[in-house]
Order: structure tokens, then sequence, then C-alpha cells
């Protein structure tokens, strides 16, 4: 039987996804209808996107299942019209992604880039940089993406440690947990990196008593939750000089504000939340595995707990 | 007996170097003298590096050794004043450090940092780079510095291909050797890395030919020497767009004379020949090493055939 695959995401990722989704799912030798608009009685999945127009998910009374392309679950879990099973997505080139960017920009700051970037003088000023062995680097965060990162730092020669809420051993890192070792871990830390989870014990983890604590200088890095950081705690800290720069992806308001103070501020770098997002490629061999379950009778993969809300 | 130790360098190098270098004879018990200036027929030992105002060796009529700073020496070796052995840097940082310039540099362009940076209409516009999987880089030249390079962004999951004059065969990379193999290597390259020695042979490697193998739009990042490079070739290729951007660390005149089209050009990031400098803390314990041999009257480490020149 045909199975019908609505495409629910902003209009202008259709164009991006359609041919990795119909190459993923040729590869099961599925027999499938793939678009972007069907009544909604027909559909049997729901390729979904929180920020797509579809949030009443009454009207599609057949569907077996609704496959997140974010990993991110929080803006459609709570959604009481959804009495379907849904996946979220893992691996589609998240964690990939995420160690791209963060690595990418820890060398930019260890190096010094933006200098040579931006020189509008033409000045041929050598600074030599410290080794990477002799910047430690701190992240908030030891789960899958702050793992991943971890060990791509390590093989770059940063010292690294890590913060976790409860204990973790990871080899070649440094390890701490719980509030005390939130000082430990921070403490004359030249990089911060935040990859905690979005909960109410995560806010305003960076404040300015915690701000205080890394080495004079230190740059922030923020490809986690916006929640994770008092902004104002933060600016007071780059106009201070105790932080050097922050280059954040993530805000409590995205799109960023225009008058947010964020984005004039001589010291930070705003990315638009790039760092983890899902890429095509990887993200629709996720989508079609579970479409192939479905259409099989197997459990699906990734399902998340509604009720704890992950 | 008290070993006499000359610094030669630019001046503003002796107060970085002078704590790491004491550090480091120290550490072998050595009995010295070190500084930055000395009467020419009291010193055993030439700490060099070869932009140092000392250009004639003649006076240094008991010196037993030239101990270079940089791993370069095709500006001393030549020399007919110098009629002691030369050693070369090897280490010193050295490695580690082009690793960290070369890493950081391609996963700018690879993630298109610079529209992030440089952002005056604070515009708010995500566009996912394809993964590192997807983004061929190759890199000219298999020494020492070019495997290490080669193997950190394998390592990041960039599919990497290398070239040398000679046939080599690396894990995990695609290798070519000659000339038809240089045609292969940079077919479809996105990130050209160029880390050839100055020879004859490789002066213009990358020339209006070769520039248009590439991927149209691909990075060249030249972290090598300056005459691997047809600068006139490269402005043509930048202005049609063929090549996207140049991250440019060497040139044929340093620093780079103002006039230069490369430093106002929109699509090249020049930087002031610090990718490969040697590091003050490693090198020391190189030129340390070196001088307990001497005092032992060991063989030196790392000497130069000044016949061949490297």
């Amino acid at each position: 039987m045909t199975a019908t695959i609505l495409f629910a995401a902003r209009p202008d990722r259709w164009a991006e996804y359609e041919p990795h989704l119909r190459a993923a799912l040729d590869a099961h030798g599925l027999d499938y209808r793939l678009g972007p608009a069907f009544p909604p009685e027909e559909v049997d999945y729901i390729v979904y996107a929180p920020n797509s127009e579809v949030q009443d998910f009454t009207p599609y009374t057949r569907a077996k299942a609704v496959l997140n392309l974010w990993a991110g679950v929080e803006h459609v879990a709570p959604n009481p019209t959804l009495k379907i099973p849904l996946a979220r997505m893992v691996g589609g080139g998240l964690t990939e992604g995420m160690v791209e960017w963060v690595t990418g920009h820890t060398l930019r700051h260890h190096l010094g880039m933006d200098a040579h970037i931006v020189n509008p003088t033409h000045a041929w000023a050598p600074v030599v940089p410290p080794m990477a062995s002799e910047r430690p680097v701190t992240i908030l965060g030891l789960g899958e993406l702050g793992l991943a990162c971890a060990q791509a730092l390590r093989g770059l020669g940063f010292p690294v440690s890590g913060w976790a809420r409860t204990p973790k051993e990871v080899a070649g890192i440094t390890t701490h947990h719980g509030p005390e070792g939130l000082t430990a871990a921070l403490s004359g830390a030249q990089v911060v990196i935040l990859l905690l989870p979005n909960t109410p014990a995560t806010e305003n983890t960076l404040n300015a008593e915690t701000l205080a604590l890394t080495a004079p200088g230190a740059f922030v890095i923020n490809p986690g939750r916006g929640t994770l950081i008092d902004d104002d705690a933060l600016i007071a800290a780059l106009d201070s000089g105790q932080i050097g720069h922050a280059t954040l992806d993530v805000f409590r308001t995205e799109p960023l504000p225009p008058d947010h103070p964020f984005w004039a501020h001589p010291k930070v770098t705003v990315t638009p939340h790039i760092a983890s997002e899902t890429r095509p490629g990887p993200a629709s061999a996720v989508i079609a595995e579970n479409v192939r379950r479905g259409e099989a009778g197997a459990p699906f993969l990734h399902l998340v707990d509604r009720d704890a809300g992950y």
C-alpha cells in the first residue's frame, strides 16, 4: 500500500530535503507519495519541524507517527492535539555539525583570527598565540554533544575539563560535577563552551558570579540554549574585560530581536542557530528508516517519552 | 666551564624567550651566561633567527654552533661567513601550531564564519553548511606538516587528498604524485592547502591552469611559501569567482608591502607569517638539548646539510 508522507517544515526546506528524502526512501524500496501538501486525512507520516504551519494534529486521523527533524522536541511534545507517537531526530549530522562549529570557533578565538579577518589598517602585526596545550577549555554539559566536542578539542591538544550534573568519567578529560564542581570547572578556564540542556536547573548557569571565575579575557561559546546565560551579566563581563568575546548561536528569543544589545556589541558574534542544524542527507536516512519500520509494523526508533518531555 | 650563549634574534623576542631558555638550560644543570649581547669572541653558541642583525659570523671565532630558531634555513644556510655547524629547529611547537592554524582556517571557510564575524546589517540568515564529509580538501605537500594537517582534518570528517612529488601511501588519505597526479589532486577540491617546500620545482604550483581545476568557489589556504602561488593568477581567479577566498600566511616579500593588492582584496585574508612560528617553550627545550650536547662533546641534533640546503 502506498504510504503518504507529508513534509511539514518551513517551505524553503522542501527543495533542500526532497532529493535526499526520495533517495533514502527509494533505498528501502518503499512505495510512497511524498510532498509538502496532502489532504490531512490521507497522511500516514508527518515529517515535522516544530516551526511548521502544522500545529493542530487533529485532522491527521490516520497518521501513524510524527517524525521530528529536530533533536529538540520541547515545542511539539506538549502539543495537546498530538495523540500519535513522536520520534525525535538522533544522528542526522547533529553531532558532527556541532563538533565542527565548536572546534572552528574555539580555534578562531584561540588563534585570534578576527584581527586578521577585519584589518582595515593593513597592519602586519605578528602575535604568536599560545599552543593549544596552554589554553584550558571547559565544557559545561557532557551529553553526547559535549563529549564529542571534548574529544575533538582534546585531539587538537587543548586541555579539556568538563562539568555535568552527575559524576562522569571520561578518558583524557578532567571532569567535575555538582554545584561545587561548577566552581572548579570554571576556575581559570580560557574558553567556556555551553552544551547543557534547557531545564529549570540550568537557567543562568553563567551569571555574574560564575562569569567571575574564568581566566580574565576568557571566551564564551554558546551553542547550547539561550537560557543558560544571564544576558545582562554577560554584557557586563564583556564590558569589564573579564570575558574577552562571546560567540552565541542560541538566544532566549529567536531570531535575536533587532534591538538586542548582542547585535551591536563589538565583543559578541551572533550566529543564527546553525551549530546543530540537522543536515538533509543523514537526517533523511533516519526518517526513511522510521517509515520503513512503520510500514513493516516494527517499533519506531527514538520515540519521545512525552511525560518526561525528551 | 661557563658556556656563553648569544640570543641573536629580533630584540622584541628576547623578553619572550629568556624565561623559557633559562628554564630549559637550568633543567640540564648547565653552567652558562645567556644574553642578547656579548663580545663576539666570547660566544660559544648562537641561538639564531635569520632576521637577526647578526649576518657576519666571522667575529664569532670560538662559537661551536648556530642553533636556528626557525625550521627554514634558506636565509642562513648559504651565508658564506658561516663555517660552523648549523642546526635547524625541529619540533618546537611548529607542527602543532601549523595543525591549529590550518584546521582553524579550514573550519572557518567551511562554516562560512566571516559572514557572522562581519555582519553590519545584523542579518539573521541561517545557512547550513555541508557536512565536513561533503567538503573535499586537498593538501599539496605531504611532509611532516602536511601529514599532520591531513590527519587532523581527516579526524574531523573531511575527505582528504594529498599530493607529493614522489609516491606516498598514507592511511585514510587519497594520495597522488607527479605532474599528472597534481591534476587529479586538484580536480574538484573545495579547499586547497599549500605545504610544499620552496624549491625551483614548486614555484607557481598554483597558476592560471591549476587554479582552474578546483571546484568553483574553492578556498585556497597558504601557510607554506609565498613562491608557491602566481599572485596575479590567484587574483584573477578570485575576481572571476573560480576561487572563493584565499587565506595567505606567506608572501614573496614579507612583511607584505602596503601596496600589494592582497591587502585590499575583499576575498583575501592576510595573516602575518604566524602559522608555523616557533613557540618559546618547546623551542627552548630543543635549543637547550643541543647546548647540552655541545658541552658534552656529543653530536648536535638536526644538523643542516649545507650543500643540499636543508
